[in-house]
Formats: C-alpha cells, sequence, structure tokens
C-alpha cells in the first residue's frame, strides 16, 4: 500500500495514517520530500480494503502495490502449469483444441460431431445439457440424459469430455460424467460454485466474465486454486465493449497479458467471442498466433437446425478447414497440433 | 423480425428467407422497393436466434422488433406496479429508504443501526448475512446467527428485513427471516438462483449486474415473474465503463428509461454506485429528483471499524442529513418520505 | 512516483532504478521489508512517461502519485473559481441556464427562442453556426450569417452568447459574436483548437469527450489554462458505455468528482445526455440536485421541423415546466435560479 | 427505415406516422398483422434523424436498415480497394509493414531508423513532427525540421513517407514531405480536417477513435471519400474499455468486420494498441493471422531515450525478430511479406 499524503498536511494527520496503517499490521516506511510525505505500507494483507485510508483527513491518493490474488501469479510461481487431464496436456507444447455442440441435442447429434472432431485432431468434446439461456422461454438443455449421450460418444472416439457446471445442486452429476468441468462466464464471481467446482478436483475451465478485469478474473481462479486444486484453465470469450456489430469484442491481448502475470494456461473461444460463423476462422487463427493454448470451437452437424447457438456453429467442412490452418499457425510459433 | 435483402438479390432467395420464415411460425409481409426488398415478420417467438437469418444468402440485416421480455414490459402492464410487503408500499407515491450495514457483524451494531435508521424515516433494514467477496481471503458474513441478530433488531423497531440469496441451498435459512429477497449484481444472470428466488413468493430485489443492458436486466426480471411471483422491485447500482475515478458509474438515466420500458418500480443503490462517502450524498439527491422510488443506502454505526465496505458507509450523522433533505427534494416532486 | 520491485531482486536492480529516476530529476526513498522494497519518487514531472520504468529488470509495477493536471486541480487553488460574463456568475451560488436550439436556422427561429428562454430565467441563448455532423451529408449550419442572427436575438433580450467554435480558422468570426466559446465533445483532445481557444482570451465551455476520463478532461482544461486564460467551464454531456436505450449515459456522478479534484465550474447538458426529449426532465433535476452549476438545454420553437436534434429539443412549454421544477430543487440544495 | 407500431393503436396514429414518412420522400410499406402493425420506409435519405419517429404517439421502435455510409460500403464497391503510393500497394496480397519512431528526433536517430527498418523489409517510414499530446508540458515535435529529415532518410533507403495532419494550418507543409497523411485517433471525429485531408489528394491513413464504433469510423472515411478522394487506409489503434492492464483493448474482430462491411485496406498498430513493448510480438502475429492488410510499428534506436512513447518502441533487435515471424505467419494464410 502506498498512501501518497496531500501538501501542506499536519505532522498529526501524518501520524494518524501511520498508526492506523500500524493497526491493521503493514509495517510503515515514510518518504518526505520538501513538499510531499508518502509513506509506504508494507505487508500482504488480502482484506484490508485501502479505501479505509483514503478517508483520512490529509490523505491525497492510496495505491495498492500487491496483486490481490496469489496462488494465481506467477511471481508465487514461476512456472507454467501444465494440466494434465488423461494423456491431454494443456499448457504445453501442443495447442489443445476442444469442439463440439453448444447443446447436447440426440445421440446422433453427438456421435456425428464427436467422430468429426477426432478425425481433425480435437482432444476435448465440449456440448452442454444444462444451459444458461437469457430468455426463460428458450431452450435449456436435456440434463443428465444428454450428459449420458456425450459420455458415450466421448468415449467411442477417444475423446475427454468438458461440460459447465451451472449449479451446485449438479456438482454430482456433472462429476459423474465430465473430465473438465467448465464454469461460464456469468458465473465467474458465483464464489460458492467456484468453491464446489475447486473441491470436486476435477480440472475447472474458468471463463472470463462479459465485463471482468483480468485481475477479477485472476481472483476468482484464486477461489478455485485456494481449495487446494492446482488446475484451473482459464479461457478467453470477449468480453462487453461499446462496439455493436460484433456481438462482444475478443480481448486476445488477455493471452499475453495473462502469461505475464500467471501461471495458468489460457483458452480462446473464438465462438462466443465474435458470435457470428464467418468471423470465428480469422480469430482463431489470429488467438493461436498470439500463444494461445488452447481453443474451444462450436461445431454443430446442421448449424442451421441447433437448438441454441447455431449461428455461431461451424460445419464440418468449416471446421476441417480451420484446424489445417491452426495447425500451420502453431508450427510457425513452435508448438504443434498432432493430426488424430 | 426485420430482414432487409441486399440490393440486387435474386427472386429465389427472397423465396428461400421467406420459407425459412414460415417454418418458424412467422406470418411474412413483404415491401418490395425500386431497389431493396424488406421483409417484416410478425410473431412473438421469444426463443428464435435472428442471427439464423443473417447467414441466408442475399441478407443484408436482421433487426428484431419485438422486445425480448413480455411480462416485465409496459406494454403488457400499462400501470405501475406497486409492491406491497407488510405495510409498506413501494412504487407508489412513498419514496422507500432501505438503510443498513454492509455485513451484519454483531447485535449491539444491527440493533444500534436499526434504531437510528428508523427514526430518520427508513422503511427497510438491509445488512447482508451471506457475503460475495472478491477475495477468498475476506470476511464472509456471520451466516444465519446474523439473520437472527437482523430479524430482532427489525422487529423491535418496526422495520423489515432485506437480505441477499447468494445460493440456492440458503433459500429456507434467508425466506425465514428475510421480507424482501436481494439478488446481487454478480448473479443477475444466475438463472437457477433467479427461479428459486421467483419461487420463494416473497418480493425479488434485483440488482443490475455490473455490466448488464437494461434489456438484459428486465429479461432477468422476466425469469422471476414467469415463477408467478409478480412482486419485482429493479435496483441500479452503477455500471462498469473506463472512468476510474469512480467505483462504477450510477447510470441515472436508468430510472426514466425503466419507467417507459417497464411496470416494475426501480430504487437507486448510490453507496455501490460510486463506492466512496463523500459522493453519496449528491447522488442520492439526484436519484431521488430523477424519479427513483426508493434509496438503499449503507450506513454503520462507526464505518472506520466495519468489516466490509466501510469506506462507502455512512455514519449516523450523516445519515440524518440525506434524509433531511432527499425528504426535500421527493417533495419538490410531488413524492414523499414520512417521518419516523 | 512509486516504483515497486519485484520479491528477490538483486541490489543491482535496485540501484539501477534508483540511478534513472535520480536521472530524471526525482529524489528517491527507499523502503525495504523483509520481502520486498519500493521506492518513492517524488518531485512533479509532468512529461516523463511511467511506462518507461515498467520496462527495468526487477520492475514489478509503477504508480503514478501527483495529479498529471497542476493549473486545474484544487490542490493548486482550493477556492472555487467563478467565471464572470458580463454580469452573470458562473459556479457562484446560482444554477445558470444556457438554452436554445442545436443549429440557428433562421431569424425568426432564433428570436422566438431567444424571448422564450429568456421569459423562463435562462441567461446564456446557446445555437450552432458551424456544426459537426457524422455525415457529410447533413445540415452543416449557417455560419457567419447564423452568428449575426443570434447575436441580435440575445442583445435584444439581455442574453449572453454561447456558440461552437469548431475550426481554427473560424476563430476570429466565432470571437466576434460570441461571449463564451464552446469546444465540442469531438474536439476534447484537439489541443491546437483549445490553444486557440484559451488564447482568444473569452471564457471556454470544455465538453467531456464521449469517452475521456475526468482525468484526460482535466488535462484538457489544463491546455486552455496554460494560456493564461483562468475561464473555464466544464460540462458533462454523457459517456460512452455498452448501454443502448440511450444515446450516451449521463455521468452524474462527475458533478461531485470534479468539485472535490478541480476548482472549475460544472454544467450538465442533459439534452445531449441521454439523446430523447421525454428523458430530459427528470436528468435535468437530477443534474441540480447533484451539484450541477449550471444547465445546458436544447430548445426549438418546432422540435418537429429542426434542422438537427430535433428529437432531443425541448418544445417552449415543456423548457417552461422544467424551468419552474429546476428552480425548486436549486432552493432545496441552497441555490438559485432567479426568474427574468 | 423500420416503424414498429405498439400494440392496440388506433389507425389515425398509423396514419400520421405514414404522411410524416411520405413527407421525408420514403415510400411505405405497411404491414399489419393480427396485433401489430409494421411500416418499412424505402429510399436512402442519409440526413433523416430516425429519432423524429420516435416521438410520435403509437411508435414503439424505429430501427435505420440502410448504412449511414455509402461510397464506404462493400455494398457501394465489392471488389477491394488497393491502395497504389509509388510501388506499393495497400490492400494487395503483401502485408505492408510501416514503421518509425513515435517523434523525429534527430538526423541520426531517423536516417538509422529508415536503414534498419528498409533492410528488415519495411515498406513505409513512419514519424511525427507534429505531436498531440495529452500534457501541455510534453515535447510537441520538430515541426518541419523533423519533416525535411524524415523525407531525407526515406529517399535515402527507398522507402515512403507516412506523417499525421494534426491541424488544417499545417496542411501545405506536410503535403510537401509525405507520401501518405495520418489522421490520429484523437482527430478521427475532426470534420474540417478530413475534409482537407481529403482534398490534398493524397492517401489518407484514418485511424479509429478510441471509442468509435467500426460504424462511426466508415463515416469518417466517408467525409473523405465524399472529397473525390479513393485512396482510405483504415488503422485499427485499440479501443477504449474497462480493462485496466493494458493501455487500449486491441480490436482484432475489426479486421474480419471491416472486411465484410467495407471495400477499404485496413492495417493494425499494436504499438498502441497494447502500449508496452513486450506484448507487440504476439500481438503482431496475430493481427496479420487475423488478416491485416499492413502493421505500423513504433520502432526507435535506443528505446530508453525516445522523447515520446519510448516504452512501446521496439529496439532494432525485437522489430528483426518480428519481421521474421510475421513474414512466415503471412505465408500460411496465402500473402506475403518480400525481403528488402
Amino acid at each position: 500500500m502506498i498512501v501518497v499524503m496531500k501538501i501542506g498536511v499536519t505532522e498529526e494527520q501524518i501520524e494518524r495514517v501511520i498508526e492506523q496503517l500500524n493497526d491493521h499490521g503493514f509495517d510503515v516506511h515514510r518518504s518526505s520530500g520538501s513538499q510531499q510525505t508518502i509513506l509506504g505500507a508494507i505487508g500482504v494483507k488480502p482484506a484490508f480494503d485501502p479505501r479505509h485510508l483514503q478517508l483520512l483527513d490529509g490523505v491525497a491518493e492510496v495505491h495498492r502495490v500487491t496483486e490481490p490474488y496469489k496462488l494465481a501469479s506467477r511471481s508465487w510461481k514461476p512456472e507454467n502449469t501444465v494440466v494434465q487431464v488423461g494423456n491431454v496436456q494443456i499448457g504445453g507444447s501442443e495447442v489443445v483444441v476442444m469442439a463440439g455442440p453448444c447443446s447436447i441435442e440426440s445421440e446422433e447429434q453427438i456421435f456425428q460431431t464427436a467422430e468429426h472432431v477426432k478425425a481433425c485432431g480435437a482432444k476435448v468434446l465440449r456440448g452442454g445439457a444444462f444451459k444458461p439461456r437469457s430468455s426463460p422461454y428458450s431452450f435449456q438443455g436435456l440434463g443428465e440424459a444428454g450428459l449420458v449421450m456425450m459420455r458415450s460418444a466421448a468415449d467411442a472416439h477417444g475423446l475427454l469430455v468438458i461440460t459447465e457446471l451451472l449449479d451446485s445442486a449438479h456438482a454430482d452429476v456433472v462429476c459423474k460424467y465430465a473430465d473438465i468441468i467448465q464454469i461460464g462466464a456469468r458465473n465467474m464471481q458465483n464464489y460458492s460454485l467456484l468453491r464446489v467446482a475447486g473441491q470436486s478436483g476435477r480440472p475447472v475451465f474458468l471463463k472470463r466474465g462479459l465485463s471482468a478485469t483480468i485481475e477479477e478474473w485472476l481472483m476468482s481462479a484464486e477461489y478455485i486454486l485456494a481449495e487446494n486444486n492446482p488446475n484451473v484453465i482459464l479461457c478467453e470469450r470477449g468480453i462487453r465493449t461499446f462496439e455493436t456489430y460484433t456481438r462482444n469484442t475478443l480481448d486476445l491481448s488477455a493471452v499475453p497479458v495473462v502469461k505475464s502475470r500467471s501461471h495458468l494456461p489460457i483458452v480462446v473461444d473464438p465462438s462466443h467471442g465474435v458470435g457470428i460463423r464467418n468471423k470465428i476462422l480469422p480469430m482463431a487463427l489470429a488467438a493461436v498466433a498470439a500463444g494461445a493454448d488452447g481453443l474451444m470451437i462450436e461445431v454443430h452437424p446442421n448449424p442451421a437446425e441447433a437448438l441454441s447457438d447455431g449461428p455461431q456453429s461451424l460445419p464440418f467442412d468449416h471446421f476441417s478447414t480451420l484446424m489445417d490452418q491452426v495447425r500451420r499457425i502453431a508450427e510457425v510459433i513452435g508448438r504443434s497440433i498432432p493430426s488424430a
């Protein structure tokens, strides 16, 4: 914590601030220039609210100087985290592709998709069984029946399963079928759900909230890590801005920023990031070029008939093309996407 | 739905779009000018995703023309909703003030606060027992013990109780003590929690998400209303923008906008909106001047010692001053805040 | 400047940073805790770019601790600035209303408007002669002929004149007719225009840019003040956010924030802030309740026929009602709007 | 224009809206369903403000259906624009790199930089002589003396020159030395400057404003195109969002969006987009992968000593590495960056 005192404060006001900082357990170092005094408060007190100091007489500005997260920070763990799930490593030299429909709709749909994405080199099958929909009148997912279908389809083709945990009450059923638990963007700050996911012991795939700063996102990762679950995978999926020509603004600079601030792997989801099919290929290429550890892509055998997010789902042939091109981009930057 | 066709499309392309619209149950009216064709699709299909049409050949733009919410809209219910809780009416001619600490910390704290806010004219006691904190290392609330204290304090002073429901698992215990159930900003799109709140039968106080559009906020209200619970109170508490001198940007224009789009009452929370004590008074006055049906204000007997959000809590004397001034503003616009 | 060193840095790295700070003329105070070192660099060097330090080895974070503006800050000038123009004081106890059409269109239009707004208590006549339009095909204003009409209308009714300076090339002609020079939101960072406005010696009315932080806005004021022109009036007119139901989001919290950071008066323009007529009244009331020193309101004898911004212009009867109500709000907070 | 009438409007209200539309020159087609009436107004009237209709009785919503720009749109000119400057083509199969210092500081600096960037494959030398600085106390550029140095350096190494036009008053001097005229982000809506740039006949490089939508950006391009200057190059350089870990958020999805909406070439400037050196390489790779027609990169012989933007400038060795890698990415997507 750095406390900048106003010009012309009294010695008494300075001492009152020092006293408060001492009371909260900080060591205080005082720097007085000819005009202004600055107090450096050293110590890590994540629960301290710096606004307390802003209200004291004579205080001009208060700056927090330690990151509010610890276990998620690269200063705490300098080497990259590689999340091992079955025989797949996320955060290693391979770029891992997770693909599948927005919602699981039928056995035929999920088996066809599993077969195709596997053949193209994907390692993880994605699909939703419990769907968060902004309208209460929209399709809400098949529930456990969907998870059974997805598990069989993944097993038949040697894929891992990732699916969203939407509610603590579904934790047992989701853990029964999933290899990786997804926390959706809308739940990024649903702290009780983060704790449940952390306690599950499964790797957790944490999507960035629509308007979450990278700092808040890493603090949500901290909730999971604090449950002694080191396997957190971050996922950038677009943030909300003033622009209306795209559904969201995919923030690819989050990739290098996360890699400098944190040791956790980061995956990019261009399907939600741009929200319309014909912009997904260029953004997938860009994500890999920017250094993403993986991609999550919505794929559907017949997007025009999809029960949710059809317009941002790729048909099979588009997905094949995408995989060919991202594989070549990965090679340019010294990574790989092995063929099936 | 309005579909604008590109200049120079073929008759076949137009017919293919009309066919799709018919398949989804829309009545289609066609307007062809000398250069361009526009298709009007009439019918309310809240589950239809307009992006489906954007991908068809020849389509230039697609506009949704019906609001995606129904029960929350003023076109569905033209007269104002007045939520009756005990002998308090929210959305009527009185401006209702809800006040109390961020977190319930002790019997003494909550009783003192209840006595003071009642004496100033507040009608509802606020206080958190289960706290959503961005750091896992911060104070998380007293739980049910806190609710017991708040209920006693409210009963002793003839106040109603409002508290946040953070997790479906707490629904029973929260309903045992609370008159109004609050859904926090971070949970505005936690749809399973919205359903549980709706099913509780209690009035629901729905805070606007940090980056939720007014449309999304009204769609979240729709989730509660769709559970046959007509008693929804909206609460504006600041949105996220690029500005950093304030914690959030309090969007007071949401007050007249909500009143034209919806029949639901709207309360303003300036404490979270600006996040620092000395800006709360002017924003509370402004909120009432803009037409808010109520205010939610954080008050604490000793903000410097508060376990959470002390910097944005008002001490008792500031709250007395605030109540005097908002009462006079209310009178100017033909409303009232009766004395205790 | 505060420089926070990484945990585990070498003594040599610390010394290299101190050396750099000394080279740039800062006094450096060093605070070393058991784990971490913080360097306080004291001195005001507005041209120093703190990112220089971020790239040095061993540096974790850099915080600027002095405001980047000086003449605009309240720490430099603690008492309020009151801008005197003719017999009108802006920033004193009166709330000053500036009203008139978006564009000057004809003698009849501007004389009728001047008469009406004067009768209601406005002190300044607004109107545009050179219009910045987002489309090159829209009406661009009457130019000097419009200014002649507005000056006559103002003189006939004892009003001051405010109009926008859009281009340095128009400075002479605008100064010939205007009492107050307006810099529009799109030009808030047009630094050569700011200098010209400052050199004119006329009071300058500086609108906040659509996405300008309050800090950037005050730095633009600094450009004018640095030309030895102390008469700057700030104007909040709405910022860009993700919300689409309003044209902009009127940031009323800017009023108390500006008043704590700066000594300059601040006016609110709700017409541009919300962009549609039926939301202007509540936001004008809210602005005065929040402490604004003035209002700028678009008024037109026949908004349906206006050549620009008709939809956000008030017809005469609406403006009369607005003036009656804002006058009563002003009285509640100890200010006044004298009748004509 | 589409006008959606409220449910339950009278025939008279509908007729009044039709009459207004006819008065403004639109052809009106009426679609009446069992509950609701929709009016389609066909005709291109760029100067018409749709908010006029919103205020009429019975109107629920108004949607503009034609793009507000014409010459900039791909529907008006389906084939890509390739801007030819000397022997360089921007918008063709080559990815064109523009590189150089933020500010021209000395002969030695600009000659060294020209030699190095040319050797790496850049085609255009960038550098500022008139600098827009947020502080009036910062270095403001060398003016014409700087332009003389840059022109000589470019000529000595067979490079083109791009520099910013900051003020209409500098147009002649800038045109004397520059091959391409840059309009900076802060001036994107400085319409008189856009007109002057358009009239110069030189190709214009139009940076996106910090908070400009893509639509507004294309409308600013329209101002230049409307002066009969077809040679407009767009440049994405980061937009303002709530994120604070990066200076701006580089919006790479603007690349495919612009390519679908417009025929104009688009270049990406990752230096301003992320604002700190060590994030520039990944974002440059990503930009080319996303389909950018060029890159603008800040390069300086000794960034630590740069008078402006040193922290986001690349030293020579970093720039060499960047060029090697972007060249390989370009090849993957079927484009090229020829060696010098």
